[in-house]
């Protein structure tokens, strides 16, 4: 893990892990080589993709994953585990191999996006830890992606620490707000571990510690003069706020040469108050002082407020994009596709009870296919010794037609899935979060569809197959039988 | 914090912390105390009340918190603070007086749960990090016994670690949802660091890792004789996972003298294959074979299950208790509501232009009544120089209806909160987890109304104020002019 967060979190597993774990051991499988991919089966918010993040924080993990003498003593304790197993237990490593999409991809369901080969017991091991930080950081990602949209161009802070479901959540909630596309954070500890730019105006408190609201706001401008931002609402918008704002400016800032840099509101009605501070700033020739709005926001308010005309030069956004309020569930599964045994390799698919269930089963390569404006037109799944030829006519299957004939044409593909760790072991540094972020405004920006990116019924984006992996999975599932 | 989680998480705060708490020290009013608040304003999910959790966590934070040199040599970097100030940081130590809840409380909206009394820094320091931890916890503690409640006596499972917002959420969730009332976790780490009874069964991995069920579920039996819950809906429920169940504790487990611990399903309809498998069970004469539930359950699912006769004996609860997923954020805030300057403590009020955001100003107590059965009637604010004389009528203000005369009569009090830090140090040690979620119960069992435990419509508690109370926040709102 990151230095400020030396923590052993091998132990952040179900029970049921290590139990199974056991279970391989003790059937003696540690040859076998088992492949598992991640994926998930719903957009959140009824959306059309997700931002792929967490993967620096998934090969920390499995690099550091081991096990202390105090896990194994615990362990030993639940008195359901062999001794030899124990024993192993104290100098396990993690040996396995993944390729995985660039963390910052856009990602749909049912494609799996990132992939495990490894022996039984370390591919079991880490679902939990693997599945915890993909989920969280995938969540906040793909919803502030969503509120900076709504904002459309103005800049959205990550105000989210006092709401967030503990340290973690606030700070790697920071983190993945970056990487969707977030200004900057209000959580310093985020600022400190990956360099995002941090801010913060005033809170209530200091407006009511002091003995009256301008001499609060005077205090905080002879501060600093160059970041001026006034919290306005604590007593009373128009009649108090404002106008010991504009006096601050006048009598404080303007004698030191300084302008006031904004004004912050954080209740009431936004659309209201801001259009007539807008107006009560501009007429005491204050035009160039931004207007922040917070209080409980999501991109459904944001795009309500600009829709009714408020004055918001930039938005402070806390509980909801923390938490994705409005779906804070992201439901990433990790599940086995094949198993090796010597030689040969079996696809594995899971049936269930629910339809919506029935996993893409084997060993798969996983492509995206552009047309000639470079557009992504839809993904691909083929066999994993499959490499499709695009230079001519592709012949493909979508699985929810399968009855139709369908080719590409003149289109491009791109394999989305790149080795990122090899027998236990990275296999480069992690990109920068600068450059995971860039990757997903270019991918917005010139790949994806702006039909998928709309918040109401976003076109969902084709999941084709190549005819051979199709036909393989059709085999399967005509091979359950059970009476 | 505790030995597993050396961290320092002094720097999980808002930038606007360290910038209010530089002009404190510039302004140097260091000898200054002020009384924050901290509160919540509405229960979660309709409910008629929350539980007060996360309160050792606090103060294992406040007990370590301090800046590291890299801490300060971050701050420096962002060019807003004095050297002085940034030098004085390097030797900070959190000195302020604590009071609070003892943890497992039932608690109601706007009243104090915990108070700070502290110099401004002090109390403006924590702010984030306070909040953090009690909303996370409450939030979780809160929505569990909702799912307990439901599931009428039968056991809750929290297996929820993989869809939790990161590691801390799966894991200090796991301490709140065993305070809640949750029997286990599946959470190892959760298990570890807090004593919580560890739970769980088998994956489909597992089963598909096999070449067939009954293999996997021997293989499984052999292993794990007298723990062996086989999960039944990998294939096909009816045709495959129950005979296969049946047939390994008949040819596995009952030639070893043991019997068939239970069954997980995990997806389809879970009314209609629970009623199907306990039959099949029952008439194999495994009527001891317990079945455990679980996708995607909560308190509403829960409870139309058990309406529509589904035979389950336990539940494992996952997303939707870990994310608390219909209402994720809990709303508490901290206020200041006095500042002590020398000899005179002024109460401080916040108007602002939400009338549900008008704080409970000034230092004050807070009192439980109780009848004569011993249940508890209504909570009571006065200020912090009264102590109620309830040994004849109590005559108190409803501040919803002013205007009505009331008495309490031949009722008793209770003081709620009691000192838990005195200048920076600890009063006394934790309670154990298992004492807190006892006490958790022994509440809703004899002292609150089950009217408040309803789900719908529940009954909502009176905060009531003693005269001189209501008549000290009044004066202080009509003091508000601004004409």
């Amino acid at each position: 893990m990151l230095q400020s967060d030396p923590r052993n979190l091998s132990m952040v597993m179900d029970l049921y892990e290590m139990t199974m774990a056991h279970g391989y051991f003790c059937e003696n499988r540690l040859e076998d080589v088992v492949t598992y991919d991640v994926f998930y089966r719903r957009n959140p918010d009824g959306g059309g993709f997700a931002i792929f993040a967490g993967l620096e924080q998934v090969l920390d993990y499995l690099e550091n994953l081991h096990f202390s003498a105090d896990d194994i003593a615990y362990l030993r304790s639940l008195n359901l585990y062999s001794e030899p197993f124990l024993q192993w237990l104290g100098t396990y490593r993690f040996k396995g191999d993944i390729t995985a999409l660039p963390e910052g991809s856009i990602m749909y369901p049912n494609e799996p996006v990132l992939t495990v080969n490894a022996s039984p017991i370390d591919a079991q091991l880490i679902e939990t830890a693997l599945l915890t930080q993909i989920n969280h950081q995938s969540l906040v990602a793909t919803k502030t992606q969503r509120i900076v949209r709504a904002a459309e161009g103005r800049p959205v802070s990550d105000f989210g620490a006092r709401r967030a479901h503990n340290m973690d959540a606030a700070v790697y909630g920071a983190r993945a707000a970056y990487i969707g596309g977030a200004s900057s954070t209000a959580t310093l500890l985020a600022g400190r571990m990956f360099g995002i730019p941090v801010s913060g105006t005033m809170a209530h408190s200091w407006v009511m510690y002091h003995d009256d609201e301008f001499t609060a706001f005077k205090r905080f401008a002879e501060l600093y003069p160059d970041n001026a931002v006034f919290l306005v609402d604590t007593y009373d918008v128009l009649r108090s706020g404002i106008p010991n704002a504009i006096r601050a400016a006048r009598e404080v800032l303007e004698p030191m040469g300084k302008r006031l840099k904004g004004i912050r509101l954080d209740s009431g009605d936004l659309a209201f108050l801001t259009k007539k501070a807008r107006r009560m700033l501009d007429a005491a020739g204050l035009t160039d002082c931004r207007i922040v709005a917070s209080n409980s926001l999501d991109e459904f308010t944001i795009s309500s407020l600009l829709q009714q005309g408020a004055c918001i030069d930039s938005f402070g956004v806390g509980e909801r994009l923390i938490t994705a309020k409005s779906d804070p569930v992201f439901g990433a599964v990790y599940k086995i596709v094949a198993v090796s045994h010597g030689q040969a390799c079996r696809p594995k698919i899971k049936v269930s009870e629910s339809f919506e269930k029935i996993t893409n089963p084997g060993r798969k390569r996983l492509w995206r296919v552009y047309d000639q404006n470079g557009y992504a037109v839809a993904d691909l799944i083929t066999l994993a010794e499959e490499t499709p030829d695009f230079s001519r006519p592709y012949t493909y299957v979508d699985p929810q037609k399968p009855w139709e004939h369908r080719a590409f044409c003149a289109h491009t593909i791109r394999e989305l899935h790149t080795p990122v760790m090899q027998n236990g072991r990275r296999l480069a540094a992690s990109p920068s979060l600068n450059d995971i972020r860039a990757y997903v405004r270019r991918q917005l920006d010139h790949e994806i569809w702006q039909e998928e990116q709309r918040f109401d019924y976003p076109h969902h984006h084709f999941l084709d197959m190549s005819p051979a992996y199709y036909q393989m999975k059709m085999e399967l599932l005509s091979q359950m039988h059970f009476d």
